[in-house]
């Protein structure tokens, strides 16, 4: 039995979203691994948007609780962090104890990030927490994002490979991904 | 035995926290819950950054563990959607077949976020799906965040409750948040 790995990632959005699952599934394979991709099975038909959307929902699930594994992309989706539908994902893995790894194809963590969205305009409070001009804090824990996704993957002995992609292959490098499938392979 | 429910959100980045954390926690116990927060157990100390965000990753999963339900605050955070954390931690609760609720206190919808994102600047492409600049097509399915959010929550027979909030009382507004303790005791 292969392991099936769920290929979770915002490049679903992508508009040659085929192309780019595609290669991923057949990278999967040449590591014999068994890939399952959102997109991969039909949705049944719904009357209405938000049905439609909980469809999606239960197929992707179902998938998932096939899955033996998840690889996610985290790399930052319009905006500061990962895709939110990704994040829910590797939640959802991690619950069901399963073996989870991820990615991201930007360099800067998570902190430098921040400090980069709020210009420098970052001071220390009493707490002793950096806060931007919002008030809010800043996380600086050496991660590539919120400390739930790393910490879950990491204390699970998965790995999150961070890989710096030329901006224009942002979602389509798949640099990371297959040091993520290497891994898994103990290659 | 009283419901235990894990109050996820971004408000653990808020100068006031604990207050808030606070005055949500009163507010469960109200409607008769025992409420569980994250910063409500001692984290052991670590000598790293990256140990320390595992420590909190460990203490939040395990309180999830504990919880019986989770209420959680999708309110967008820092750009169009919600804290990736909190999307983690909904994502795993979903997994263990808890009961989930959330809520957000913006109440345009994630398609017209996006709409604003690209100041109107949609295409709908020869696939039939609407694109920015960028390529990215937007999700439209009538829900507050991506679809795996809304739809594991609602295909759980749970709900998430939309408000339009003051733009200063963003994260602090509980009108949401109540509402959601309100479906949960069937009150």
């Amino acid at each position: 039995m292969t392991l099936k790995i769920y290929l979770a990632g915002p490049e679903v959005f992508l508009r040659d979203a085929r192309q780019v699952l595609d290669a991923k599934a057949a990278l999967a394979r040449a590591y014999g691994f068994t890939p399952l991709c959102p997109g991969d099975l039909e949705i049944p038909p719904s009357d209405t948007r938000r049905g439609m959307g909980q469809a999606i929902s239960a197929i992707d699930e179902h998938m998932m609780n096939m899955a033996d594994a998840i690889i996610a992309n985290l790399t930052p989706f319009r905006g500061l962090a990962a895709d939110t539908g990704t994040a829910f994902e590797l939640g959802y893995m991690c619950a069901q104890g399963k073996r989870v790894y991820a990615y991201t194809n930007v360099a800067d963590d998570h902190h430098q990030r921040l400090l980069a969205y709020y210009e420098g305009n970052v001071l220390e409070g009493e707490d002793g927490r950096s806060r931007g001009p919002d008030g809010l804090s800043l996380e600086n824990f050496d991660m590539a994002d919120n400390l739930m996704l790393q910490g879950g993957i990491e204390r699970r002995g998965g790995a999150l490979i961070v890989h710096r992609a030329a901006p224009d292959r942002l979602y389509t490098d798949l640099t990371a991904f297959e040091a993520c499938l290497k891994a898994m392979s103990g290659a």
